[in-house]
C-alpha cells in the first residue's frame, strides 16, 4: 500500500476500450474546473442536482462552465431515494427539450447515488444517449456508483428495475464534499470500501485496520487512499465482466442479506450500507459454519465495522422465515435457488448456490444485534 | 440479382459481433414457431402487440409459446403513432414487473414500427436490458425497423427523443402479414425500399424499375428478394457505423426534407413513407440544379415513385420559408448549417452541408404537386 500523504491528486483509469474514462480522486477538484469542463465535447451542459447538494456546490459547478464558455441549465431534484422515479428522469428530459439541447450536450450529475443514477439513465435514454459526467458528493458514491456504468430508477414495486448500461465521460470525486457529509452516511459508504478488502485484497484490509480511525476522522489522503483501491478494485472486476454474467456478482458481498434487512424493516430506515454491513457479517458466519474460512475471518470483520460505527448483526425482530420470504424474490435467484456471495478466504470471495441449507437457517436465526 | 421465385424463405445475418443476429424473410414463417423459439432463453415471455394486429396474429404466436413450454403474457397497445409515448412503454415495465418476469424474459414485438420501437425500448431498459424478438407486420417495418437497433418514443415536443440502442435477437418477417396492409402502407413501405436502391445500389434501383407492378401486386417472392435487399444494405451501411457517427446518415435520404413536410401538414397525414418519397425528389433535383447528377435520375426515380402510387412532390401550399424553418431545427443541424443527403450518382448518396443555398431555395420553391 503506497503512502498517501504527499499526493492528494489521484487518477484512475476505467479501462473499457472506447468507454474508458478518467476518475480523479482528492482535495480541491471542484476548483480545478478543467478536469471536467475538458470532458465536454459540445457547447452545452445540464447541471442535475438536488436540493441537500446543490445549496452547497452549484454555483461553484456552473461558474466554471460559464468561464469556459458553455450554456448550462438546471434541474434540482428532491432529496431522497423515493425521489429516484422515472418521473424524474422525464423532468429532466423535458428541460432538455424545453431548452433545445442537442445531441451533443452533455448531462452533470452532482450529488449522491441517487442524482448519478438519475442523471446517468436520463443521459443514456435522451436522444438514444448523449454524454454525462458524475460528480458523486458522497462516500458511498465515490467509490460505488462511480464504476459500472449502471444507471436507472426505482419501479413503485422494485428497486432498480428500469436502467441502462451507461458509462459516465469522468467522474469527480472530491473528497472535500465528504466534510458535508453526516456521520452515519460516511458509515454507510465505509461499509462498502471495507467490502472490497473482504472481497479482493486482504491487504487493504489490514490497512483499513490500521487507518480506520484517520478515515473516520475523515483525513483527506488516506480518504483518497481508500476511495481510489475501492475504484480500482470495482473497476477491475467490472472490466472483467461488463454486462454482469459473473465475476460481477462478488460486488453483491452482503447485499442478499442486506437488501432483506432493508425491504424487511422498511426502505429509508436501514441505510444500505448498514444493511450491507450485517450482510457481510452473515456471509462470513455462513461460510464459517461450512469450514471454508478461519473463525478470525468474521471476528476481524465485526471488529472493523464496529470501528466504522456500523452494525453488525440484523434487527433482532426479524425471523428466519422473514428473511427466507425475501430472499427467494431478490433477483439473483435462479431456478428457486438463492445465489449468495460467500468467503474462501479473506480478500477472496465466490458466488455460490452450493451450501448446506440448514446452514443457512443457522446463520438466520443467529447473528443479531442486542435490542 | 438472383431469380428468388424458387426459394420463399430467406435468411440474412446482421454482424454485429456477440449482436449478431438472424432475418428470416418469407411466406408462411408464422407457421415455423422454431424460428423465434428457439430464440428465447429463459422460461418466459411477453408479447406487445397492438388492436390492429392482435386480431390477425397474436394468437398464432401464443399458441407456438404454449406448445414450446414458455409462459407467456401480453400487452396490446392502441394503434397510432401518437401512442408511440413513454406512458406506453410504463405500462410493459408495470405488467413484467407484476408477472415477476426476471431479466431472462424475452419480449416479442408483433405488428408495425411503432409497436417495434416501443417494445425494444422497453426491452433496453427493463432490469438494465433483457432479449427482445421483432415480428414486424409492415412492408416499412420489416425493412426498415428491423435493422439498426434504433429503438424509442417520442416527447410532446419530439419525435423519437427518448430512446435506447439495443439490437433484437431475431427478426421474422413474414411476408404474408402483407396481405392484411393497407395499399397506402405498402407504397408507403415501398418509399423506403426504393431509398435503399437510390442511396447504394443501382442495381437493385433498375430491378426495382421492372418488378415494381409484380411488388404492387405483392407477389411473395418479389416482396422477398426486395425486403432482403434493403435489409441487407440497411445492415452493411450499419455495421459500418454502428452509432451514426457519419456513413448511417445515408439512410435519411428524403427524411430532412420529408420530416419538414410531414411537420407542416401535421403528423399522420402525410405518412412518413409518403412525406420520404417527395423529399428523395427533392434530394436528387437539388443534386441536378448542381450538376452533380444527370437529369435521368430525377426522371427515373419520379417514375419508380409513381409506380408505386406515391407522391412526387411537396404539398402545393407550403412555402419555402416553412421548409426552412422547420428544416432548422431537425436533429441533422449542426452549428446552424443543415446537413443534407444529397447524390453523386443513382445509387451513391453522400451527407453534404456545402450546397448552394440559392439553389436549395429554388428546389424548395419548385417540386410542388399540383392541386
Amino acid at each position: 500500500m503506497p503512502d498517501s500523504s504527499t499526493n492528494p491528486i489521484q487518477t484512475l483509469q476505467v479501462d473499457l476500450g472506447e468507454r474508458s474514462y478518467p476518475i480523479h480522486i482528492g482535495s480541491g477538484l471542484l476548483d480545478q474546473p478543467e478536469r471536467f469542463t475538458d470532458h465536454i465535447a459540445g457547447s452545452s451542459a445540464l447541471v442535475v442536482s438536488n436540493t441537500t447538494v446543490a445549496p452547497l456546490y452549484l454555483n461553484r459547478v456552473l461558474t466554471h462552465l460559464d468561464q469556459a464558455g458553455i450554456r448550462h441549465d438546471q434541474v434540482i431534484l428532491e432529496d431522497g431515494e423515493e425521489y429516484k422515479t422515472l418521473a424524474a428522469v422525464e423532468s429532466i428530459i423535458d428541460r432538455l427539450i424545453e431548452q433545445r439541447h442537442d445531441r451533443k450536450t452533455t448531462l452533470i450529475a452532482l450529488g449522491g447515488g441517487v442524482v448519478g443514477d438519475i442523471t446517468g439513465f436520463a443521459a443514456a435514454i435522451y436522444q438514444r444517449g448523449v454524454p454525462f459526467i458524475q460528480i458523486p458528493t458522497t462516500l458511498l458514491s465515490q467509490v460505488d456508483s462511480s464504476v459500472g456504468g449502471k444507471t436507472g430508477v426505482n419501479h413503485p414495486s422494485g428497486k432498480n428495475m428500469i436502467g441502462a448500461f451507461h458509462q459516465p465521460r469522468c467522474v469527480i470525486a472530491d473528497t472535500d464534499t465528504l466534510d458535508s457529509l453526516p456521520q452515519r452516511e460516511l458509515s454507510a459508504g465505509m461499509a462498502e470500501v471495507i467490502k472490497y478488502g473482504l472481497i479482493h485484497d486482504a491487504e487493504f484490509f489490514s490497512w483499513l485496520e490500521r487507518e480506520m480511525e484517520g478515515l473516520m476522522r475523515r483525513d483527506k489522503a488516506l480518504l483518497a487512499e481508500a476511495i481510489r483501491v475501492s475504484c480500482e478494485t470495482k473497476a477491475a472486476v467490472v472490466a472483467a465482466d461488463e454486462r454482469e454474467a459473473g465475476l460481477r456478482a462478488i460486488l453483491n458481498l452482503g447485499h442478499t442479506f442486506g437488501h432483506a434487512i432493508e425491504s424487511a424493516m422498511g426502505y429509508g430506515n436501514w441505510l444500505h450500507g448498514e444493511a450491507v454491513a450485517a450482510g457481510m457479517v452473515m456471509a462470513a458466519d455462513l461460510s464459517e459454519r461450512h469450514g471454508w474460512i478461519d473463525p478470525s475471518v468474521r471476528q476481524r470483520s465485526i471488529e472493523l465495522l464496529n470501528k466504522a460505527r456500523l452494525p453488525t448483526g440484523a434487527p433482532a425482530g426479524m425471523s428466519v422465515e422473514q428473511f427466507l420470504d425475501i430472499m427467494a424474490i431478490d433477483k439473483k435467484v435462479d431456478a428457486g435457488v438463492i445465489k449468495l456471495v460467500l468467503f474462501k478466504s479473506l480478500g477472496e470471495a465466490f458466488v455460490s448456490d452450493d451450501y448446506n441449507p440448514q446452514l443457512l437457517r443457522e446463520t438466520l436465526g443467529n447473528n443479531r444485534l442486542e435490542t
